[in-house]
């Protein structure tokens, strides 16, 4: 049946063999690295979370008609679009960090709806082609991993006027059995934690930009695909095996070129039809700026838990301030979750049966992510104590010279083992200053100028005026 | 039936005879007052809109088995608590003030719920009373007006601590046939506007504080019952009939004194039960913070309009600075309502049958009005420029030997007739700077500090501290 | 000599005759019409304070060699200008409202420099004429009035692109013994209360602009100036005499029509030098948003001793979110105050000798003004409780019928008078919701952009870049 | 004579053998540990400052009659309050991160008030001993490091009544040549690029805690005192020699055990006289958050230029919601200064004849500084974009398989070298994000709630109330 538990996938991992690089080397064991590994726990939080939470995750799929995670569903219902937010809430609360397969879901439900409405005018067979593709993620309960964001080269140029013509990705030959791709994607977080790749694009595309308007899915193994994982702040800690703050799980991002690679038809979901790139990208980072609604507030949630605690450990629970600042955050993770909430209540029906999110409160919600969960952040650090920047190393705690007198002098409150207020600060290290997971909350999804001309973009300003006209006693 | 017209509902004011007060002087007839008059027609647009948009406005009762107005309905169901947030913001947008009857209906949402409580635990018959009286309410369409903020005295001092016991509105005689109150409610927006004035008490209560936990309906002109209008920045203007920038509404908030009022026993819904004060003031405020986040977002709706036909008529519509000042106006306008249909939608059904708010995200929605509507209201009048300040009056723009002149230089773009921007200019200084109005912002439904205690109380801070620890590995 | 007493101001303006408008009347008795006085008031108290606080205000004018004001004397050294940001603070704080003093002296300190600067270009002599026009205001220690905001008409078009020529003011004639202006001023606070208008450009001109680049002084009461009073929200208080906040000062900004003015040459300071009025506008708008850096600061303080006097009134003294509300406050003052002082510690010597300040750090004081003013009048209003909104009148008080029952309601703590209590309400919501005062926190000086490009403009980036190349290793 | 060169600073760094700790290992060259090293760089940039800009940097001392670096000099004159802002700004903006001297410097500052003060009560001869030790630092233009935070324990207890009586540094034993002090200073940024510790308390004491109240200053290597460098976000990139993103500095943290050490009493600056920790803690931390102001400002200066830079190699550099975003910036910087700067002008001379800034003033910028300088890190990345969480290792680029291809993908512009796009990411990445630098921005110089009650109570509030009461028309 569509789902697996949480060894079943990172099992089927073990069958992909991409080209993997990290700082420098080629990866020979993208599962087993420790790094990598953590990111891919969190993605199996997801599948663990199935089996732990089966009322949230679990559901019917119409489609192949078996349970399936809600990881492989297109929204089908204002239910189905609720649940969105509820399981990323929960899951981001589960693992401190994002969990990466979000992304995957989100082209799933972007390309069920676009592709249907490119069909009704093109006659094309994208849809029938998704629904193929759709059922193989759900029978076996994959991963899906967005290509979206093209590394863009001179931004003041549209695709077809770069100096290199690659710098979007685009369609290089179209033969009779596929088409050959060419470009790079960046930010593309848990890419070798998926089974598939699945393609959009970044931008609306000109008329001049046709073979820059493609789609499509692939193997994360698949020839000519290389991934290199970008360096984050903390990568070390977990290559090292030490200092790690987070004990179970992390984020990674790499960048991935694609070196003229193969794509069958049947899997190509758009290839030129220009004018519904820019809906396949508003659909897609509407659908994502809300999937990081649920999780952010999730991983807030992780936040204020840490605060707590280590307002507990430091003697500073009954301190006014910091309840306030504790205070803050709650209305920060309640700002994102209940947009988010409120876009998913009311989404609406599209002509091919999916469901769509309201765009306008999704992206008010996104624009509160960009600068609140810094705010956060900073809120925590402050309830939180300066050892957030520079705890000694568990090295040097158990190092029989000094490590007992470090674990004299870091004791909190007396009740309190010395070891789980050092533990806590770690933790408190990584959910504030792991940059592959804090800056997605200012890029994630496009940036913050981006879902600010959404919503001025989105919003019926006529009707607007007009009320104001009539009060104003104006006629016109 | 159950449904009134505008006219019938100003009719039906007619019939009561208040005590009331204004600038020193008794007021002989309150409803054409033109002050007062702005307010009712307000009010009075809650029973236009029921025949305007039927479908949003008009549901049946179960109770009195007839079409209702929605402002006469204690929420049954998820749907009619999603409605209030909807009826609210449209209301609102179409007067671009307060509508003044949204407090009564959050008396009748609370004490269905309240009163059921109280019943249960101590046998008394407060709920069928109540039901009376809704069914009454109903069946006559009447407006219910709040009475919940006491004057308070000292406010380092309980109810009963008071030098003068009557700071807090108390029982302070029992009879054979109902009781006697005595005390006085502060802000009560729109009293002369309502048939009924609904009391609650407005704090939790000790034991020490029997006397304080009351709660009764009476009628607006009820013996002793004295209405005192209180200033407001721009009340000379409806006086004048001058430089009125709404043209159609208004709003007002008296004092209201209970100088020893009896009230009948079939209308006293709490009369001692201490331990309830506290439930009934949370589920109040809880309501009533949520009624502001429709309302307050459909009056940014308004100042959004008026920023906007401004910028046309000022020739800045595509200045980027105010494009941006605007997109930031709807980002307040959707998180105020993002996060109360949020609330709504997340309601859940109390024992009496009646249903309540997520009171975390209702109270999210408000402390984001008590800083958003000030800057949204700093932002309109950038926006607009200096002239919402110190625009010189309709007599100078018809003075013979000045008026010409005063048009010719007050001309913004020159397909805009004069009078328009003139016009817009008033309404934005209407909408900004009309006090009855503006420090609803800050004050209604409680003090910003309030809403943020209820934030923490309300979350499960101990779920958030055991996901921490559990990331950070700590046992305990 | 040069130092008037309070008295001696006011009856120096009775000796002027303005044509002046108010609600569609010509005004007889500019000086005694209740409205006027309280702002007449407030500049009275720039000459009073040269009596209270000699050391501050008063100081040496070489050019005269008599003790004078400083609101005549154009900054000829740090001192000066350090002086220029302490009396203003202090002046605000002792009227608690704008003293309307400082746009007169704002156009001096640029005269002193621009017209210098044109001579050495242009061999005129804007200069000398200055210099005997600034003896006549130092002898006499006379208030001059800014007249620089023109009304604009389309803003998206030039003055001379405006389809009428006239919504910038110009000169329409040139004679043998002067000029003839039209055209109109906006917001000119304290018109009435000068003796003297002095004119300036109020932006940029292109060569087509000609006409436009023109800077004058005139007597109040020149033939064909017409005062047009604007409406404010409390303007009838003072008509009615009855809940006044402020007991002693107030607000009022009129429209200024020039129609066909004679100005003779010896009070031309500028005429067709387009280039010139760039530099003007800018070193005259750097003046005047320092002026508010001293002046709102000083209003902050009358808002925390507002807020501070309420809480003591109130009970809430020792409430801690209060307490952080009026931290906040007193930060907000001390911005404004601090990068206002450092802005003229940092002044600099011009050609003429006299000092201009720092341009970017008066600009930053009055970026923070323009938000931070509606952030301290929030506060203000929260901590002051909702009577700010909706106080009965004084005449209500004073009803035999209801005062006594008004007055036992009205009470706060047992020790404090109630008439105090009252008198302080009146006072905050006189404070927070004057819109003559309030709206120049945002678009007094310009509005909020324009202060933004300018530090943008007068901050040397290049060096910025140069640092962090260096600092990445990018040689280039 | 008492300036050093750098090179000359490093080389006396050679002469300590301090105990030091770093990941578990006992450090035995300290001087060349590519970590450190890049920090101690960054305290030489000071030494190299006074011979790129001896204008600023030197200046006489009268005490040694030879030219001294303002590092070692306490301010003796306004002039030299103003130069600590401006070479901070300075240096700040050639090294793109703390350099480490300042904390020394305020220590000077602090005691050549306090010491005096002292003796001034109790016949002590703590003055003439400090200035022996002050001549000595001159003389030799030696780096002293500030040891005062201490590890606090239970944040609820006052010193003496940690359960630990050394969570707070203390005098354990009084002996004829000196005193044996025991415990641990956190953060002790720069340590071991000092030559001396120089030691004062953490907070106010009470008269149970006279063990407590000790300041004195000692060799970096002095016996027993062990320097524990903690871990922070980037260490591991210096270590490694690969994606430093600045190329020439860093800041490390050491925790700092003083394992019963012995002190001279010709070093002991005080010893037992409590009431006076408080007015050290006060000085202290007022000169150190106003050393922030000025460092900090240099600091942004660095991310303006790199957020510019990354525009121009981006091809962003015209957009306008950019531009908006680096004006921000802009006035973030010169917020700090402006009130820092105003703070040093308005200073006082003290009893000593040393100068003390403006206390207000200067906790008025730092509590900017704890919000702004995340705002401005945020809105660097997003001026940036995603590639400052996620770009390849420089490892990854120089790879022959996949070098060229990353490379041809990360090009921006096409006139700017991939290379130096990589370079400028990398350093946005540095400013941003490490943890050792940006955590000071929140906890440095006492926490954000500190600098809020100091302004609280070193504000008139008297004097704002008694202006509020007059303005009201009340008496009393």
């Amino acid at each position: 049946m569509g789902i697996k538990t949480k060894d079943e996938y990172i099992e089927s991992l073990r069958s992909l063999n991409p080209v993997a690089y990290m700082f420098g080397e080629r990866l020979t064991n993208v599962i087993d690295n420790p790094r990598l590994r953590a990111g891919i726990e969190a993605t199996g939080a997801t599948y663990e979370m199935a089996q732990l939470d089966p009322d949230l995750v679990v559901t019917h799929s119409p489609l192949i008609n078996e349970p399936v995670s809600r990881f492989t569903l297109p929204p089908a219902s204002v239910e189905d679009l609720v649940a969105r937010v509820k399981v990323n809430r929960k899951v981001a609360n589960y693992v401190g960090t994002c969990h990466q397969r979000c992304t995957g879901l989100d082209c799933l439900s972007t390309l069920a709806i676009v592709t249907y409405d490119i069909d009704q005018k093109y006659k094309t067979e994208y849809y029938p082609r998704f629904i193929e593709f759709l059922k193989y993620m759900q029978k076996n309960d994959l991963t899906g991993n967005a290509g979206v964001t093209d590394v863009k080269g001179d931004r003041s140029l549209a695709p077809h006027e770069q100096v290199d013509k690659d710098m979007f990705l685009r369609v290089v030959e179209q033969k009779a059995d596929g088409i050959i791709v060419r470009g790079a994607k960046a930010h593309q977080t848990g890419s070798l934690s998926a089974h598939q790749i699945i393609v959009l694009p970044t931008r609306a595309m000109g008329k001049d930009d046709k073979d820059y308007a493609v789609s499509f899915a692939i193997p994360a193994d698949t020839k000519g695909l290389i991934h290199v994982v970008g360096r984050s702040t903390l990568d070390m800690r977990e290559l090292d095996g030490c200092d790690i703050g987070n004990t179970y799980y992390s984020k990674y991002c790499p960048t991935l070129i694609f070196d003229d690679v193969f794509v069958p038809w049947e899997r190509v979901f758009m290839c030129g039809e220009t004018e519904f790139a820019s809906e396949m990208v508003i659909k897609f980072s509407s659908f994502h700026r809300q999937s990081h609604g649920g999780c952010k507030s999730g991983k807030i949630d992780c936040m204020i838990g840490c605060a707590l605690t280590m307002m507990d450990y430091n003697g500073t629970a009954k301190v006014g301030h910091l309840k306030e600042k504790v205070t803050d955050m709650i209305h920060r993770a309640e700002t994102l979750y209940g947009c988010c909430l409120a876009s998913s209540y009311e989404g609406k029906k599209q002509p091919s049966g999916a469901y769509f999110i309201d765009t306008v409160l999704a992206n008010a919600s996104k624009i509160h992510e960009g600068k609140e969960m810094a705010e956060a952040t900073r809120t925590m650090i402050d309830a939180c104590g300066g050892f957030v920047a520079d705890l000694p190393s568990d090295r040097d705690f158990s190092n029989p010279e000094i490590g007992g007198l470090l674990k004299k002098y870091l004791k909190g409150v007396d009740s309190v083992p010395v070891e789980n207020r050092i533990k806590m600060y770690r933790l408190a290290e990584k959910l504030a200053l792991e940059s592959a997971d804090t800056i997605s909350d200012i890029h994630g999804g496009g940036s913050p100028a981006a879902h600010r001309v959404t919503i001025l973009r989105e919003t019926d300003t006529a009707q607007k005026k007009k009320a104001a006209k009539r009060l104003a006693g104006i006629k016109d």
